[in-house]
């Protein structure tokens, strides 16, 4: 089984060190009083409950998977998955970073971040079932009405409820324009819905005793499309007036997915048949709603690679000092014994390496964009709150894609380290794989990722947002450009900072002739701007690390980091020298392939 | 179920066309009458048998696996398994390539590697028990006396009986120097031998009744590490002098492993307690003749690779064509449906024509190599003969690992294509990739395959061996050098064909003072030197079609070569540029970690 050590030092370097977290949300009167050794106990707690509840349940979760009761339509979760959900609620870790006003704890966005990462790295599908409830929580939030809040919300902030986000239909994922699930309007001022909804991730199970959908359905007079899509809350079971639980509502589960991954948590096959809501925002307004709880989900979906790249390296690591296979080539390194550890080996290493260099450069752009979320809500500064909304907004498709593409790499590099060991299940480097996959399909595939990067938030405003991205690493660059040492960490990005500019607008002139051009380079241009922010990040954690080798400091902790920072930029970094050439080979060598692709 | 067209005419294309292979193996006095009717006769029959026979099989295999009879050490294999192989024995098709001395049909390798090839595409795991009787074959035509001979080749070539490879033991896998298996002499001759192998392919099953083992292990007074190892021959039931079954022998499976893929194939644990074998070849010597086995395999594992990337491909474009979402960014395409066909949009047709690229880069490679192969063994010529060997030497660490670091890539495009569909196991898409993913570690893991590149194929003779590929690529530069139309195809390899000496003196230089060098650069070397021979394939391809094109042959199956030739060079070969770079970085930036890897 694989184990499981919480990254405590490194997330206190990304927040104390790198963005002195507390320093920062000051300014919001919410976080006025935060400290360290708040955010500190919060970390090592929610490490303990990762590590000693959780990890222990994957395993069993991948071997045992749900089952459903086609009778009852009720789904049972694996093996202890219900008990360490008690567990979670009591601890209070759901409201961690709720609305107090609803019962929630009003702590950063960063420290439910960290906590996240941790339960992702133990147990990416149990953590699923708590997790989906942010998204239906955060809907709630933004557009319920005072009933709604008051039935649902402090259920959901407590966790004594779960929820859900009910969008895509067997004939429509990307597309929701196409969804077809229909909501009738009762005289009671209530709906209700019929239709099939699948993929219904922790759609159904055994862990609350009752389940918040949020439905996306149409109504009757619904202009086609996407412009006549609503949002509805439907629960599993009624909820009275008081709040207590009443009959069974009409949505059901009639089936569960065969997937490659993520067994433990319930993908659902969800039948409503006259199943009765209440409509959340305004109607044929429910995609924009549904895209508050989308945002947050894509932060989400690359927190859960993050998890999984962490975990995985650990495990390569143990092993690849474990395992004694050959000698180093340049001679016997454990002399004493019939062969070396495979540690020594350059390519284990770079595999090694690679997942590392991925998982902290992950946490660094996770939690600044976290960060960046309590500043847009909370800061008393209307333009701090507008910057950096607009900055979340450009990095959460970076987030979303590049922390998953990132991962499949990570999670089967590090599974190649453990040789046929890898490739047999009980070590669990091949669940982590298979886990990793389905976070570059759901909440918009990673191509859909690229197009809204590329598309809505880079060349829709000609690049402004992009600019105010590029003005932090010119500040660097500038701040750091005299001090040799910083050389080979500043180099790369003032190099690549300076040509972003121009391959941006080059793809934008051709994409004003041809959109096509623009869905041409956008997968290769999100990887393009990934790195640039990977490096952006690496290098200030080369600042801050050699800063406290100048001052004396002999915590090895900051040499590691400066390894990893130049492997990063060795290794990873120059695959944007590949992905410019692709990216500006344009569109008519994909199009013009109607013989290759009849 | 994933549906499957055995790829007949780009078979044909590649073997008539690019290669003549008739032709080139005419002089060889065993293929003298070969004729293009025959290939195409057997490909189409091969074909058949895949599609028809043990495709409908693949994903049966897959969920069902295999079961372990505890008290009885007996294997059943799924449904349908036993039954599609007395079918393929019946056919003849085990014998295809095999010495006519042994009941072998002759044909040339080439033949045997697309029968293969359609075989891997229907259903790699199936594929592995006939597949693994011919690495026990190679090894005892090559080195066996006549009596295992007259005992064994002639049941391995008709198919009644399949072989096994047994190297791996828990403690060793790469490190074959460190086994402990024991074969004590006895006084008749034979050797009885004590051990535990693990990672057994096709190791225990139900559908023949006997099995061949070749095993690894160490004489009494065998020097320690790979220099003691001698090969025996175990089979499962002793046989008799006159070729009948006698009792059973004391090698016996306890325990199957729980694998990401390849569920169908039963992956043993065997345990010998004084198991009776024979030697084959001299003692000590076991490891060079596992080699003659190994070197095959390695072949054999790219083709499992090329095997899937087409089954892929096929059932991704399928999709591709069908699914409806969203519209092209350029306009409406499918205006009399509701949305367009996914097909429309760039990015999906670059997943789909990276699985092609890498298909039919793939088979033009294997072919290739296949067809040096029978140069090797049957040409008159010597100096034809050596060159061939060498080659082929040459080229067989790159389809191991690039084919199947390629289909790593191309299964997981076409499982995306398919979005969360791809996820569900139904479709087939999770177990191309899943079972894909075991190509890229057994028979040496791919890093292995890089430094056998590497330091023995390249740097060992100087380079000499490269050069030889190299005036491969320089005759076609040459030729087709002032040809304008060939300029898009001619110009990248050209470019990298000059860039290559100097790279490789580069780290031979530098691998010279540090042999850790040579492994910081290895992997990436290899991938190099992978698109240099995918550029010159494709630009024989290229050249072949362009030629026809020019000749008036409407045949669109000409442009779709052109297409796809230009995909390639555009959207993947670039992949050069990064590669070099960081191949270039050297061995410090990966060494130099003992921090970072604390």
């Amino acid at each position: 089984m694989p184990s499981y050590t919480p990254p405590l030092r490194d997330m206190q370097f990304v927040i104390h060190e790198v963005f002195n977290l507390a320093e920062e949300l000051k300014p919001c009167p919410r976080h006025a009083d935060l400290d360290a050794d708040t955010i500190n106990a919060v970390l090592e707690e929610g490490g303990k409950f990762a590590a000693e509840v959780t990890l222990p349940l994957n395993r069993i979760g991948d071997e045992q998977g749900c089952t459903l009761d086609p009778k009852t339509h009720e789904v049972a979760t694996p093996e202890g998955f219900k008990e360490a959900y008690a567990k979670y609620v009591e601890g209070g870790w759901p409201s961690l970073s709720c609305d107090p006003d609803f019962g929630g704890q009003g702590l950063p966005f960063a420290l439910n971040q960290c906590l996240y990462e941790m339960l992702n790295s133990a147990n990416q599908a149990w953590t699923m079932y708590p997790g989906l409830s942010h998204g239906a929580y955060e809907a709630l939030h933004a557009h319920g009405t005072p009933e709604q809040k008051k039935l649902y919300l402090t259920k959901l902030v407590s966790g004594e409820w779960t929820g859900t986000m009910c969008l895509t239909e067997p004939h429509c994922g990307t597309d929701l324009g196409l969804l077809r699930t229909k909501a009738e309007p009762q005289a009671d001022g209530s709906y209700r819905l019929t239709g099939a909804k699948i993929f219904i991730s922790a759609g159904e199970h055994d862990m609350a005793p009752n389940i918040v959908h949020l439905v996306l359905a149409r109504l009757p007079d619904a202009p086609a499309g996407s412009k006549g899509i609503s949002l509805f809350v439907v629960p599993k079971y009624h909820v009275k007036a008081d709040g207590s639980i009443g009959e069974r509502n009409g949505i059901h589960c009639t089936g569960l997915e065969h997937k490659m991954g993520i067994h433990g948590n319930a993908t659902a096959q969800l039948v409503l048949e006259d199943a009765v809501g209440t409509l959340v925002g305004e109607p044929n307004k429910g995609l924009p709603a549904m895209f508050v709880m989308m945002n947050a989900a894509r932060l989400g979906v690359g927190n859960q690679s993050l998890g999984l790249t962490e975990v995985a390296f650990q495990n390569a690591l143990a092993y690849a000092k474990e395992r004694i296979q050959m000698r180093s080539l340049s001679g016997p390194k454990a002399k004493d014994q019939p062969a070396d550890p495979i540690i020594v080996h350059p390519d284990v290493r770079k595999m090694l390496l690679t997942a590392k260099a991925y998982a902290e450069g992950g946490r660094a752009l996770a939690v600044f964009c976290t960060m960046l979320l309590d500043k847009e809500l909370y800061h008393p500064d209307a333009k701090v709150r507008a910057e950096s909304g607009e900055l979340v907004a450009l990095l959460t498709p970076i987030v979303k894609a590049f922390l998953t593409d990132n991962g499949h790499v990570a999670t089967n590099a590090c599974l190649q380290v453990f040789g046929g060991h890898g490739y047999i299940e009980e070590h669990g480097m091949s669940q982590f794989a298979r886990d990793n996959r389905i976070n570059m399909i759901y909440e918009g595939t990673n191509t859909v990722q690229s197009l809204d990067l590329l598309g809505r938030k880079v060349l829709s405003n000609n690049g402004a947002t992009l600019k105010k991205f590029g003005k932090l690493v010119a500040r660097l660059v500038e701040e750091e450009g005299v001090n040799e040492k910083m050389a080979e960490f500043i180099n790369p990005i003032a190099y690549l900072g300076d040509q972003m500019t121009k391959f941006t607008t080059e793809i934008g002139f051709k994409g004003y002739q041809n959109p096509d051009e623009v869905g041409a380079a956008a997968t290769d241009y999100l990887r393009v701007l990934g790195h640039l922010a990977f490096g952006y990040f690496w290098a200030r954690m080369a600042q801050v690390a050699l800063r406290q080798i100048d001052a004396g400091n002999a915590d090895p902790f900051y040499q590691a980091k400066l390894q990893t920072a130049r492997f990063y930029f060795a290794r990873l970094f120059p695959e944007t020298a590949t992905l410019m050439r692709t990216a500006r080979s344009g569109a008519k060598v994909l199009l013009d392939t109607d013989a290759a692709l009849a």
